[in-house]
């Protein structure tokens, strides 16, 4: 019998009802009028969910990898520079992608547990006065550690040293979940997934472009021509597209766009951070460790939770799936083993979320560790019922009056 | 945002996905040649599950109701006397029922909090040696009371009356939820509805009824024509239905009995004394009385549990209504405003469960019962996570050992 | 492989997207405050949808067989006389309901090939001074005929007649695809069910019931609980059902209503004479006869044809579900065998009309009829390529552009 | 209203009814154990598709461009020369990725209304003694001309000239519908894409890889991430996918499979083949020209037909989409304006064929092409209905029984 429990992988997350919906379209003719101003459409609430005015949007049927190579691709030639800090896998996955592509990385090293680091941004920066690098490569919020990095920050990091380089950002799993501000932030190219926060199957991977980005495409010499930005401006500003167009997956997207956007983008934020804060304050009673050292930049979207020394997370993960048939994200690079990651993203009703943490409670009983039941839950539910206006430790959010909107 | 809370009033129960999938049928022509035999294959699958050899089924598009009013209009004529216990809103209104259609109803007055009463049953027939008391009605599982009726101990109350009266049982909510043996206990006619153990939406009545009352039929002189068992009986026969029927529901009940016939039915009914063991567990934890008197009785469908007096049960269930989106069963009739439902049957998770019983905490803290948070969940976790062979209570299954199974 | 042919059968009809969306709808707690307000929408949509401003709606989970035992167990009492024609299965069955619940039954024989005729319904009333005679019951569109009757003409028959009988109408396959007016032709109960011109699996019973028959059932005897409307309006006027309501249809009705009258019932009926004459016009370039004797009487949702002489119509229907996986109707009564029928009501294309009406002759080329290749397709074509203002026969439409406004 | 008529461009195709309900798929964990198996169980379902024991499946999310890009990024390197013949728009567009990439294209030009011209083929590679040319890309079915080639006639023309280069295939419109043999073949590279043969919609691209077309790899300098075979084989064959799979098109890729190889790839290609050949004698039927001049040549996915003399296709298109809501695809390249295109490839039944023939004639008299009305479905009617068995044009099918199994 399928339970249908809710899942807590960061990513894909549950499917809305309404988005399985959109998604189970019969075939339509992607030739026809209508698609034209459908596509429009989708890419203007695109750019109200990434805070852009003039930000181009590409919408290709590929993933957030493909997102980081259409950036990258698009953009730069054989030989040039980045700049790039590594917290995590993810951000280690897209220096591995650039170096693929014949791109010189300059890594940062910075510590797993907290975000990338704009100080040593800007001292690298000021040490290339003849402006080598050419962008600045950074993971918004490292789905594999739960820490969020500070992007206005390292605008500020790059402004600060004076340098042209532009602003590649990584925000597969904080785009369209917690607050994202392509313009104010001097973004140049974001990338995003519709598996996250768009709360869609995986299928599409999101851009929004500056100008600035764009025009760089002009001596680009990287080849591309599935991910080519230029192919995919002309057909889609005629009303095609380069290549038969993934019409369920937009579909969806249009329906999600709509849930967000009638939502509003300060209530989501308000949402996965309250939902979030709930998960921390159960690891605090459970006395486990969550990864992020300092908790103003703990993820909204994902927790990374230490297990107590000498046991193995993994066990902990396939416990879990196995006896209660729920699916937990686990440690990944050099966490795997130590960490699991409980994924709080997109639709997750509070009982859906305390179900969760409930469950987790018995494995870990089950397991014997050192915990009594309901005590994660209990702190939890004490969070979450008390629906008044609450400061978010990220500074970000003014308010949180969520549960009266849900 | 359809944060998409499971539902916990005691029927309809939230339909499973495969369900859901089985009833999204296209339209299909009823008088093709295949509908014969897929109506054929659902009434033997619905005989297992009544575990009834030669009881012929019934399946009318009507609800419950419409299963109570073809029982009695196919088997009696205007004045005949029927005995019935009225302890509950749904034994009343079978009551009333008879009433309307003109026969006299030998009404027994039980305890709300107990069960049907055997000894006043036998004591009510030995007092009409001259066999006029055509049928006894009882209530197999008052969904108001969550009290269950011990349908062999009626069989053996009517049978040391040497009385040959018939057997009705309503068994809407406990059927293909709780054990039921229709030929063991000597029913002669059950009713069922779709939307409780069968998980499907309203729509369905359903009957077993045994040869001797479809004999019965022969004299009997009440009016019926959409639930006439004779033109029922004479056109399915044939591979027809009377009218147009119902399809999709069919295509849904044909889906619903394979999954609980592969699940099995013992393993369902432990399966339902295992979810309900830890809501009571919980409501014990909570100092707060379940209903059933006698524990033994306690129904292993729906639970009815009092709040602390002077409290109105109704600001409860709307509380939990309008702040976390989640239904539960109101108070009905001498109970209403005393008393909280919550439907444990059908498709639930453990996890599913555990929500339920963190939702109500949370609200009765709300409301400022007296209850420490987490103590509920708790105490059903500790029951949830340890599935050993347990005893239920009411001595009908022998072992428990559900969760590896699910 | 599910080739996914329309069917051609006159209802259940093709279920729309749309409306397969709306019926596909998660567990909902019908006992929420929503649902009184949805229930009250819905009722006014359908009495938008009867062209009544007064009339009472029932829905009762069951088909258009309870719908006329609704409509007579309401308001009548054994003995009553009933005036009726007989003039095919439908007519005729409805005649034996009333028979089985004991009233007396003054039937009029009528050619089968013709509609319900009111001069002999005006004699009949004439002839009972006394007002004996409690309604007349006449079948707008005999399904199993294609003739549809003129219920404006019988209206007037009962008033030149001066006799004060109710006006009873099973509009089952007329109402929400041909021109029905409730008020207008001073209907008492008109009863529709859900898988016809609503687009709907079967399960519902849908009545529209004067003040005048609620009255009446202040002093009706015969039994009724299911069906009964007193209990049924008590429930719904205060937000209930008394009955678990089939909220999954009664959603599908709710936009089944918004489709129709977003299209326009006068549009709506336009289409459905559009669609019929097309296949009337095939069906005389194949030289065979349509049961209609006058075409002023044909049905607009389904046409019966008879097969040349010496032909068993059932070879060709079998023929047709065996060898193309098409649905047509069968003969039925006394036209077994003789002719088949084509229901062509609710969602059908010209496009999917012009697939059945070729599939039709492969078929009968098939079987060896003297019949050439497309020429029944051709004059279809011609009559659906030229959406030109155009006459329907019956004179109820000014103009049919249709056309245009799919 | 939505009146779902069938559509019938050249993919992507109608949705059968079991791949809409696969893809319909709740969120699943893609890093649970279930995954690894499930996609193996898709690797080897497409080698049977595909014909190969050998061949290497690659599975992106993706279209067939990001198909074609996958197989030269991964096998090739920049300078290296390829072979290709031109005679449509989609064999252009892959010389134009190869340009991209930086490769140096020997373009051979045929004529638009033939097939890759093998005979040119060997020439050119016999000219190339010192093993040059890297690879022979070649469009099995040209989408746009609705012509295919003769593959196995290429591999003979590439061993004729004892040359070693690679065989690329696109079989994006090919596969899964008309005969296609990997191994027997000797191709190297074969390409195809979800939303043709496979039935499902756009968003992937299918790949079976020989075992020297991988070996190519070690040396291929072309740079690629997203589309890298070696880190697909690594994570894949691990039971992990380099990034989050495409769930819910990889579970209507196995639904898929299963209903092709249900079928059996024969009666597939016959299937296709018989509803093609009614489409052929529609188009003789109306004095119409086909594109493929030589008959044998013709595809059986899609046939492209020439308008008369001095007339626009393109209005013809419109017209059928504005007044008939039916879509059929447009010319493209040189014969844009001069061709309309009929897709009848994936689920399409007779009738729904049928519909499509009678569509166009009423088009095409609405806008005076001199044709009668019905004479096209009537040569469609008289092939379909024959289901004798019948030689294939192709010579590569030796029986076509279809509609008995359909």
């Amino acid at each position: 019998m399928n339970l249908s429990n809710a899942i807590f992988i960061p990513g894909p997350t549950n499917l809305p009802e309404r988005i399985r919906r959109a998604i189970d379209l019969p075939t339509v003719d992607h030739r026809s009028p209508n698609f034209a101003s459908d596509l429009k459409a989708i890419f203007r609430q695109v750019q109200n969910i990434l805070k852009t005015d003039n930000g181009q949007i590409f919408i290709f049927p590929a993933t957030g990898t493909g997102g980081w190579e259409a950036a990258i691709a698009n953009t730069l030639s054989r030989g040039d520079r980045v700049l790039a800090c590594r917290h995590g896998v993810f951000s280690e996955k897209w220096i591995h992608l650039c170096q693929h592509f014949g791109l010189e990385v300059d890594v940062i090293e910075c510590d797993w547990r907290g975000p990338a680091n704009p100080d040593l941004i800007e001292a690298k920066l000021r040490s290339d006065p003849r402006g080598e690098i050419k962008a600045v490569l950074v993971t918004h919020n490292e789905t594999a550690t739960g820490v969020r990095s500070d992007i206005s920050a390292v605008r500020q990091a790059i402004d600060s040293a004076g340098h042209s380089a532009m602003l590649f950002v990584d925000g597969v799993s904080s785009i369209a979940s917690m607050d994202f501000e392509m313009d104010t932030w001097g973004v140049d190219i974001a990338v995003a997934g519709s598996q996250k926060g768009f709360m869609l199957p995986a299928g599409l991977a999101i851009l929004g472009v500056s100008q600035k980005a764009i025009a760089s495409g002009a001596t680009a010499d990287l080849p591309r021509f599935f991910f080519d930005f230029r192919q995919m401006m002309q057909t889609t500003s005629s009303g095609g597209f380069p290549y038969t167009p993934p019409m369920q997956l937009l579909a969806g997207l249009n329906e999600s766009c709509k849930i967000l956007l009638e939502e509003g983008l300060d209530a989501v934020a308000s949402r996965h951070f309250f939902i979030a804060e709930g998960v921390r304050r159960a690891a605090d009673a459970w006395n486990l460790e969550v990864c992020a050292h300092d908790r103003s930049f703990a993820s909204d979207t994902v927790t990374t939770i230490f297990v107590p020394e000498g046991r193995d997370s993994n066990q902990l993960t396939l416990h879990l799936h196995q006896k209660y048939q729920m699916s937990f994200g686990v440690g990944l690079g050099q966490f795997a083993g130590q960490v699991f990651r409980i994924g709080h993203l997109g639709q997750l009703s509070i009982p859906n979320m305390l179900a969760g943490l409930a469950t987790i409670e018995m494995a870990m009983r089950d397991l014997d560790y050192p915990i009594n039941a309901g005590v994660g839950v209990a702190a939890a539910q004490e969070w979450y019922r008390i629906p008044i206006s609450v400061k978010p430790a990220a500074g970000l959010l003014s308010e949180c009056g969520v549960i009266s909107d849900e």
